[in-house]
Formats: structure tokens, sequence, C-alpha cells
């Protein structure tokens, strides 16, 4: 069955490229075996190409697509990560990529596009026909992860009075059709969008009929200028395959298919991710020193909470000397707060970025992690409380220590929620925030609370 | 614009369900005024019904659901939350669920029906015509989370000897076709898929010509029996609108579309994050008690771990009790292992998810990531010693954490990787159980290293 899926084999059991189809196809570029690279190469699906340029040596990419030449799949290049595009597309000259950008749908070509200086970008456009210049000038000119952005400029338009047999025919006869739809568009003479039609709904219509009267109203054309995520979850919620795309006269300009859509989703969701775990835009291909780079504002930030909890600690350096065992705990109360207060806020970001936490459920939702916090704070107050006090044959440290954490794991259950919320009140992104200012909050009132219980109850302040 | 959107105003600006339109519909709910709720609530899209009946208090939702009856749009309970769903389903006759699962789509109806306990489901399944009987047992037959649980049995397929005419006029006359649909299906005479045509090109092309000439070869037919995270893979990587699901003697059963993997695809991100971050398959609208009980095992694990990271500490309480400044700061080495731990751990995991990350590159990223370990372990070293040789003005204690710190994020970064990698290899989802792994290990390297070091430099052995 495995084999229906990829005949040609070019993966391995684990799903990545096959090594020894990978030395063939470096062999074959060592050599300049352009012969063996048209045969084994070019019959690929773009995101095939994608994986192996991926798996190949820098040098043997570039040499890949000078080899191959007009017969290389440019839109391989979409597949591919941000670093390794730039590097194989800064390595053609720029009659090369025009050549290449013309292959292509307009939405591909923009991705290929956006990322060259603006001269490189000039010099390519000039060298296009009239009218694919001005589309992509116009993609290009709506600002970056926008629905202008993402959209492709080709689609079909027909006036609301053609009829059925009107519109098939004209398909069958149209040159200039974009490479595969699902939707065609009906406009008024001003280009202004009056409404949509599914391909299934022409196909089951008889040819007299006007398109007029089985078109639907578009309830759900996307603005260029709307954010891509924003678009997605436009797509997400009303199972659209593909959108129009207006300008600001409600005029079309373009169509956003659900395959980019999907890349978005993915690429949010990864987002998301990413930034929960202090990582930023960085890709499996980068280099150790871009890495270490990216990671260290993270690390620095984090650097200066930690020393903000450590001073609290330091605040109690006469009660620890006297009762060393606080020391041996305190860890523990400072990491269970933060283990809980990051359960509260993973689901938070995650409620957020899908827009199901708002104002008709915040409160609820907050009522609901402050008694969870309550809940789980008295059970593992209960147990810590009882191992500590058995293990240093202390009924009174067992005691402090589960005043504290229930202190901790009712503030953490807070500010699990409260601190993700406050953020994206407030524009910023929770995601990327979230987790420093937590783990502060859980640290500090951690350490405090079990520290300050132990000063007080011990006499030693 | 955003008028276009929403043009009914059931969303306030946030994207939550408008609470004025909320307490409309909960008085017209209150007074069982029928005429209103089918007036302001029939016309919605299932998904925006969803939303409302996830903003509604469960009394409501019931009443809702009998108070429109037939009217009611019951592919608006493929929206919300399972709990939701399942206690709206359970409040509902059998005869009442029989009728409405004959108004969906197959997939539809399996996703209601899964979630009735087996009596209930044959109860109903006997109520419905013999068809759809047949089909809904089939899917509901593949286990849970495959492509033939997600399909839809209903599709349109033809002779490969057809005529594009003769399929035209064929899907103009038919009354059972799908709702909607992207392409059809070519099958020879045993229902053996033996290709697809997408609609455009159908509609592009002359009447005379014979469909066998303008099909595709099926390249990504899905086993029934596949895994839909598989199965969304293949739809991401080959830009797929929708596939032909066939049997185990490859025969065609149903189709997998794009919309049902689009929800895959999101579920399967937020699995990741959510386990990433501690918490299982909870929503939002979960009660207190349950979340608290979902939640309770992680901590558990956490708190296991955290007791073995203090029994490290207690083996050193004689020098912490000397220089009580380790104390201090021993909770900084600890932590800023653990924060550069799980960045690599969050590139690694995600990586592991989207299948970038191989055999065949599996070698370049684990130096990758100990070369970034190195470099930011030397940079936080240096940082981390000045700062607390200053702040205890002691040349030693800046030196014994610093070399600390280069041991425990060169350990970080090593664990970061490998963990992950070795539970996939070994079949466990690295998302659920790295994290725990990941802290006990740079728990206890920080503080061994930091307080062995400093034992052995004061002689306190």
């Amino acid at each position: 069955m495995a084999g229906q899926v990829a005949p040609e084999g070019i993966y391995n059991e684990e799903g990545s490229v096959d090594a020894s189809f990978l030395s063939h196809i470096a062999n074959a570029i060592a050599e300049g075996d352009t012969e063996t690279l048209l045969r084994d190469v070019s019959h690929l699906h773009q995101s095939e190409i994608g994986d192996l340029l991926e798996a190949l040596q820098p040098e043997q990419r570039r040499d890949l697509v000078n080899l191959m030449g007009a017969t290389f799949d440019f839109t391989a290049l979409t597949e591919v990560d941000d670093s390794i595009r730039r590097d194989i597309v800064e390595a053609m000259p720029n009659e090369q990529i025009a050549q290449a950008v013309q292959q292509l749908d307009s939405d591909d070509a923009v991705y290929i596009l956006e990322d060259l200086d603006p001269a490189d970008q000039n010099e390519i456009l000039a060298q296009l026909p009239f009218t694919e210049r001005v589309r992509l000038r116009r993609s290009l000119s709506y600002p970056e992860e926008t629905a202008g952005r993402r959209m492709q400029t080709e689609f079909v338009a027909v006036p609301p009075f053609w009829t059925v047999g009107q519109t098939i025919d004209y398909m069958r006869e149209a040159r200039e059709l974009p490479d595969s739809f699902a939707q065609i568009f009906v406009i008024d003479p001003t280009f202004r969008l009056v409404g949509t039609v599914d391909l299934d709904r022409i196909l089951r219509t008889q040819r007299a009929v006007k398109i007029e009267e089985i078109m639907r109203e578009t309830r759900h054309a996307i603005p260029a200028t709307m954010d891509q995520e924003e678009a997605a979850q436009i797509f997400e919620q009303y199972d659209l395959l593909s959108a129009a795309v207006v300008d600001e006269n409600e005029r079309l300009v373009g169509v956003l298919t659900i395959d980019d859509v999907v890349d978005v989703i993915t690429q949010e969701a990864e987002e998301d991710l990413m930034r929960l775990g202090g990582v930023g835009d960085e890709e499996l291909s980068d280099s150790v020193l871009a890495t270490s780079r990216s990671r260290v504002p993270w690390l620095l930030i984090n650097l200066v909470t930690a020393f903000f909890a450590a001073s609290i600690i330091s605040l109690f350096d006469h009660t620890i000397e006297t009762v060393v065992a606080l020391a041996v705990l305190m860890p523990i109360v400072a990491g269970m707060g933060g283990n809980a207060g990051s359960q509260t806020m993973t689901v938070t970001v995650r409620a957020l970025a899908t827009g199901s936490l708002g104002l008709h459920n915040a409160s609820r939702v907050i009522r609901r992690e402050i008694g969870v916090g309550l809940i789980n704070g008295v059970i593992f107050a209960a147990l810590i409380g009882t191992v500590a006090g058995v293990w240093f044959q202390s009924p009174t440290i067992g005691g402090i220590i589960a005043c504290a954490m229930v202190v901790n794991m009712f503030t953490a259950a807070l500010a699990g929620i409260l601190i993700p919320m406050l953020l994206d009140r407030f524009g910023a992104d929770p995601a990327v925030a979230s987790a420093v200012f937590l783990t502060t909050v859980t640290d500090v009132v951690g350490f405090f609370a079990f520290l300050g219980l132990a000063t007080w109850w011990f006499g030693l302040l």
C-alpha cells in the first residue's frame, strides 16, 4: 500500500529522502550527468524536489539547479527553508530568475521575489511581460503576511448575465486559465465582485441557466490588506476551498486558495509552539552561529529573572544557614508552581490563538483555573508536606512547605491565565513573553512564601 | 470591510459571540419563541451556530435544539467541543438522532454516531435506509483517527470510457450527488480506482473527449486504515483538495476532503503544543473537577523528579551550611540549563512531528545543537560568573558557577536533542515525555555540577 503513495520511492520507511537515491543524484550532479537528472528528477512532485534539495549539500543544490536549467521546476523553491531558497536564488543570474518566474503562478513567483533586494527585484520585473509585471508589483505592494501577498492573481471571472453554456464554452476556448481552480467569480463591469460559483454547481446545471441564478453572494471576500492568520481563520471557520481577495474598492484582485492557507495554519501553529519554547523563526538548516545568536536574547531575559529570584533567596540566607533543609526543598515549591502555571498558560495561549477565549467566557475560565489551582494546590500540599515532614522528621517543615505550596499553586493558576490575557489585551503576542513572566512570578512567590513562612515560624526575623 | 465577513453580526469586534445577540437568543429560548429562533438562527453558518451553542448555558443548548426541531442544522454539532456535543446528543431521543443523521454527509454523521454507546448506535442505524446504514457501518468499522473514519462515502465515480459530455449530462441528471465536490473518480467495473479528474479539467475539455484521456493516474490513494495524521501529511505535501480512500482490495470506498484534513492538522499541532505544556485533551468547556483530574498525573510525575533533584541537593547540605551563597545561586544554574535545553527540545519535537528530522540529517543537527550549547554555555558562563563573583565578592564562587554553567548548558543541549529522538525511535510521542526527562537531567546535572565542584574546591569532601 505504501508504494502507492510514492511509487518512485524517493523516500525511505521513515519518510526522509532515501540514502541510495540521494547518493545516486549526488553522483549525477558531480559528473554533470544532465540526462540522469532529467530522467530521475524532473518528473518528481515539487515537494519531493524540495525535500531532495534540503537533503543535498549547498554546493550540490546550486549545481542541480544550473544543470537542469529550464527543466527545473522552480515551484520546488517554495517548498524549502527560507535560508536554502535565498542561497539558491542569490546564486542565479537575474535573467534566469526572470525566466523561472514566468513559469510560476503569481503566488509562487511572489514567494521567490519577496526575498530579493529591491534592485534585483526591479531588474527581474523589468524583463517580464507587461501584465505579469503589473500583477506581481501589485502583490508585492501589499505588506508581508497579508492576503494580498499570498493571493494568486490568475482567476476566472465572468459577468452575471452569461449562461452556464456560455461559461463552459469560454473555459473550453480560453488559453490563459489558471493551472487549477475550484470556483469562478462573478463580477460587474467595474470588476466589483458580486458572487462566486463552485465548479460542481456549473456541472450539474443546464446550459440555458444564467450564472446569476446559481451564484452565491460572496459573504467571505477577503480584503487584500487582511492579515494572513485572520484570513486562515475565515477559511477554517467556513470550510472554504478558495476565497476572493478584493482591494479597498471591493474590486476583485486575486484569489486565496486552501493550499496556501494550510501552509499559513501550519506555520502559525508552529510559531506559537516555538515561541512558547523560547525559540524564534529558526530553521533546521540554520548554521551554529545563527542559531546560537537567535537563542541568546531569550536566555538573557531568563537570566535577569533568575538573578531576581536568587536575590529573593538571598534575603533569607540567615534562615537557610540555620535550617539547611529549606535549601533542599525550596526548588520543589518553585518548580511545582512553574509546572502548574505552565499548564494553565498553555491552555490560555492556545485558546487566545484560536479565538475561543473571549470576553463572553473569560470570567468563567478564570474562575475555573482558580478552582483547579486551589484543588491541585491542596492535593499537592498534602502530598509534599507529608513526604517532606517524614524525610526531615519535622512536622513543622512539612506544614510550612504545605502552606507555601497552596499559596504558590494558587498564584501560578492566576498568573497562568492573567499574564497571557493581559499581554493579548495590550496587543503583545502572548506566546512570546508569557513564559518568562510566569516563571518569574512562580519562582519569586515560591521562594518568598516558603522561606518567609519558615523565617517567621522559626522566629528568625 | 469587516461587515462582509459576518454580515449578520453575531460576532463582536474581538471575534467572540456578541453579548446582545446572545441575550436576544437566550430570551427567545426562555420564552419558547420558535419564530424568532427560526428567523435569527437557521440561516447562520454551521460554525456560527456552533459558536452560539458554546456560548449558551448547557440547559439552553438542549432547549434550542428541541425548539428548532427539524430546522436545526445538525452539522453545527461537528463544530463544538466533544463534551458539549455529547451532552446535547445524549439528551435527544434516538429517533430524533436518526432523523438528524439522515440530513448529514456521512463524515458528519459518523462524527456524531461514534460518541454514542453501541446499543444506541445500533438502534439509530436500524432506523436508517439500507444504503446509508451500510455506508455508516463501514465507516464506523475503521478504527478511530483513521482515514476510513473521517472519509465521506458520497462521491461521483464514472467509468474511463465515458466522454466528457456523457459525464456532464450524468451530473446534470443524477439526484444523489454529494453536496459539494472538487473532483470525480474513475473506476473499473469492480470499483477499483483507476484515476481522478479535477472539475476544472472537465470544464475546459471538449464534450467528445474520453475521460481516460484527461484523467490523472492516482498517485495518492489513501488506504482506509491509514492514520489520519499520515493522511494529512500527504495532503500537505502534494497540495491535494481531496483524495480517494481505498479498502484493502484497492476498491474506492470514500473520499477524504481538505476541510476535514485542515481540522486534523489544527488538532495535531494543538496536541503537540498541549503535550509540551503538560496538558492532555482538555477543552475550555471542561469542568473544574475534570480539568483538575486530567492535570494531576503530569504534576505527580514532575513531583517525583523534583524530589529526586532535591535529594541531590541534600547530598551537599554540609557545603551549603558553610557557603550559603551556593543556595542562592544554585537555582540559576539549574534554571538556565532548563531554558537552554527546552529551546533545543522544542525545535527537535517540532522537526520530528513534521518529518523534517530524519536519519539523513540527524548527525548534522546533533552536531549543530552541541555547538550551540557550547557557545551559549561559554557566553553565559562568563556573564553569570562575573555577576556572581561581584555580587558575593568572591572570584572563586564566580569561577565555580561558570564551570558548572558550561557543563550544564552542554548537557542540556545534548539531552534536548537526544531525549526526543530516542523517545521517537522507541515509538513514544516525544511531545509528551521529553519535558520531564529534560528537566530531570538539567536539574540533577545543574545541582550536582555546581554543588559538587564547590564541595571539592572548598575541601569540604
